[in-house]
């Protein structure tokens, strides 16, 4: 159920409004958009008079709502969200790019990345501590230590960090991490988004292998619904059966989620792809296609890389790639 | 099989080994590029004796090659096809928009949208005469009368003509008709193929549902190994798991079969999505990816339309469009 | 939509009733069940006064129904279909295994093979004449040459046989042949659907490689609704990410085929697997699940066969399965 | 790296093998087979003089492997996994079913089932009591006082309970549970599959949505490369382009999973198809084609089921069904 307050409605009458919602037993969302205040009511909506409600003098309307997702619909939250990590913005026209190699290796090798990519103009820095793999006896992480080696990096650099958490018992090592990243394979471990529903942590979800964008959405919901409104979507490819590519990058999910959705949607064409000179023209198409930003894998030395060797690009062809980048935004916007 | 040339060899001793070649049962492929000519051999090439050939003066050299597709295949013409169609061009830096209604449906509606996308800069015609339905008790199209008005619709703005055959039968009736294009569900009607192989004709061979780059060079090659090597590649989005899309638009497959092999590419963002409002984007995003050209539908008045009706923009929305499209052209041109 | 006529109306009131109702342009399909006989009627049924038809003294009702499939739909035709061809029949309980080799190779090939699978009790010899293949340079089948041989062996074993037709323009050659199969790659050829819709052969229709059952169906209805009504539904596997199977056997359409449709459903595991020793047991699987009848490919000597040859079974093989095959059937009925 | 022994050597000399090997940092899985024990070798086997290896007189032969798959392998180890529950065995010949409710929802419902599928001469109680579910705002089952439930039922019913498992911080509370259960959504929640490597309870490992098959081994490799060999995989469905069906049950992928592992093979039909009345004719297909077990959904009252509703049968269907199992089973070994 929804609640549109009118304009220039008194925080304080709505925020009693809320309470009183919340004494009847109910969950409250309170999207705050430019143009007007809805509630979202979570719950057994059964017990609330609507006609109650209506009469209130400081609502607008009331809406029986059937919509599955909720905190994450653009229906209730018109405007879209921009999230904010340590200055750097993304979502609502800010476009942030996150670079970095797929595993962090050594202080060194992060070290020489991280410059590079913050040479190249990037937003944030990114890179694998705790690694996904399907076997394992594949390198599985520099874990603690590669934490520790990327907020080195951020010290120098200032760039902001990203890296994936694949366990609520990590948790406690992503305490100075900027942004948790949940992958693909973790997109619907459902106990996971609950406890980051409970951090302040900006966290970037990426759609799973087979995933549907209700789905993802729906995962996007159980991370909202537990106390945190700050989600990033990412579409990195979905199982097909493709035969040159690893995945099949599924670019009309950025307007579609767009649509459905206010968060931000980032693309990562390095996973889609699996091949290093796909990557250009697939990022360029995913900034056409009107994402918010870019997750893209940066190796100084990609033939020796301890994972994903195949599909990380060098230096200098990122910076070639940054470039092309700001052109084609400008050329969409 | 596959012989160099050295460059510059006189063309009457190329022609005098060619027709050697042929007498022994081959088949010969003449891949004339700028820097060299290369000869493509199809059939039985164990009788060959490779050591005669390769010391021949005019052989820069011959390679065992184990390519399951030789027509198409880049590697055998490094040089990217262009298809001329009444002096509008497709390939190798040309870029092409091929635009008009799903099905015709009658003169006034032909009429009215070949100005419209005429108006808007669009370079080919296309509207459907022989509609391949899921349903035999839904619409077929006009069939013959459909090819006619297609053909005043030309007459008068000068455009190209583009339309779907779906059987042998009906070839007579496409004589005067400029690309013929294949459907995806007709992607491997071999026999179809093979006939199409021998007209004069440019062929737009639109990927099947559920078909792989591969499978869709290989009805390529069956068309081209009959004798007709103007064929346009098409992708059109292919059948997976998606939620909100009628299809997944595959736009890596738009570098991919650009490396694999010298055809044009094109998109067509319409059928891929099956929403009229999803189109622009995926169509800037294809822009991006590089392809060479796309087909995208239009209606004077999409909610009365014949068959699709979901999916084809009004001439307003085309236009704003066509605008668009030429922006990020330039942006990664 | 659909009129119900009373039990035990005299025929003669009934083609009275038929006569009328086609007079008004319209198609009709008398089904005619054991209990009762139900007229669907296809076309433009908005001319048609429901009030009028239902107050005749022959009529039960009349249903406006919204069903995409009508001649194939089990609800306008409750019993099974059975399919007589030259006395083996298949379907409404009555079993059918159809065997032979993936292609037509030599007589003594076809000629062993017919000897050996009629030994094993199969009821009818399935071989490729035409074949439809991914690449244009791989072997084409011996066609007209393969459908004699074919006759041939059926005048010594007895033994209807069952073909692939790719085109139309073959439709000759196949006057003499039992069965016409229509491949997965033609199952949305709709013009050669249409011109065996008017043939009185039965045909065995494949899914194709990413149909839904709808489709499917649709397909079929494309030939029942050119005058056909003799056809044979046959799942033969989906294209999925399987990565050790060809394709994915989907045997779950087996029992929905038969809830949607009265038409006999068989399951070809040979071109599902791609591999002879996963035939067996999805042949009983297949069995287990209701299936009416099985297209296995078998050969005298796979490792040489000219097509498919790691999916066919040795003769000595396929007797042993066929007796498996009885006792499973056996347990299920 | 596989060293395979010489059969009848010594435990003592055999024990001091695997020793040195540990102490040259490897780890060794001992593989005793009926014929012939063999030692795996995970880890950096480039540190190991295979010469001095081959040389040792216990020693037949060194093999340089480069399997993916170690533990689950049944090339090093060809004999059939039993698994033991409390009596109950699974694998090797040894048929299990394991039925009940989708969720656990009151004593009075799991008492009444698990009743009724004992009756019907069931081997465990299978009951969901932590429930993944899409949405957060759904029923997440009954949690502890769920397991608390199955317990209560085990005592006076006798049979194994099995459950899942959502979270390695719920790990306490199924200390007194026998089998635990690891969803779809989870096959690839390594850090899960890692921690119930160190439990001594039996894990039922099901196939994700859209995992293919050298996947789902590499996870249940996860589990035994921990120390825990009791491992039941799982075929329960995967996502395609169905049309009626919720999933794609994959037989095929039982012979297959039977050839490339020692691990027993169970088919849970009930989350396949959705749908109560697909339920007997699938499980009897999964049953022909050679599997070790199923579990299927049964619940008294399917109608007012908290979830999955519609898969669920009845006590007197599910009985009706485990008659035809037993003849199936029969008829097919």
């Amino acid at each position: 159920m929804i609640v549109e307050l009118k304009p220039n409605t008194a925080k304080q009458r709505q925020d009693r409004l809320v309470e009183w919602l919340e004494e009847l037993g109910l969950g409250v969302h309170v999207f705050e958009g430019e143009s007007k205040t809805v509630l979202g009511l979570i719950g057994d909506t059964s017990k609330v008079d609507m006609e109650l409600i209506s009469s209130l003098e400081i609502v607008e309307r009331v809406k029986k709502v059937n919509e599955t997702f909720k905190c994450c619909n653009r229906r209730f939250h018109p405007d879209d969200t921009v999230i904010d990590v340590r200055g750097v913005k993304i979502g609502g026209g800010n476009f942030c790019v996150m670079a970095g190699p797929c595993s962090v290796e050594s202080e060194e090798q992060i070290m020489t990345i991280a410059r590079a990519v913050k040479k190249a103009g990037t937003h944030m820095l990114r890179g694998g501590a705790f690694k996904p793999r399907t076997s394992p006896y594949d390198f599985q992480g520099l874990k603690a230590e590669g934490i520790r080696l990327l907020i080195e990096a951020r010290k120098e650099t200032g760039l902001p960090i990203v890296t994936e958490i694949m366990s609520i018992a990590d948790l406690p090592l992503f305490e100075d991490v900027d942004v948790l990243q949940v992958g693909a394979r973790n997109m619907q471990n459902f106990d996971l988004l609950k406890v980051l529903g409970q951090t302040d942590k900006p966290i970037l979800l990426k759609r799973g292998l087979a995933n549907t964008l209700k789905e993802l959405l729906m995962s996007a919901e159980y991370i909202m619904a537990s106390g945190n409104e700050r989600v990033i979507l990412c579409e990195r490819g979905i199982r097909t059966y493709s035969d040159y590519m690893r995945n099949t990058l599924d670019l009309s999910a950025v307007p579609m989620l767009h649509e459905l959705s206010h968060l931000p949607v980032v693309v990562d064409p390095s996973h889609a792809t699996g091949i290093a000179r796909m990557v250009p023209p697939m990022t360029l198409a995913a900034v056409a296609a009107g994402c918010d930003g870019l997750e893209i894998e940066v190796h100084n030395d990609p033939k020796n890389a301890l994972s994903d060797s195949a599909q990380q690009l060098t230096p200098e062809e990122f910076e070639k790639l940054s470039k092309r980048i700001l052109v084609v935004r400008d050329a969409v916007t």
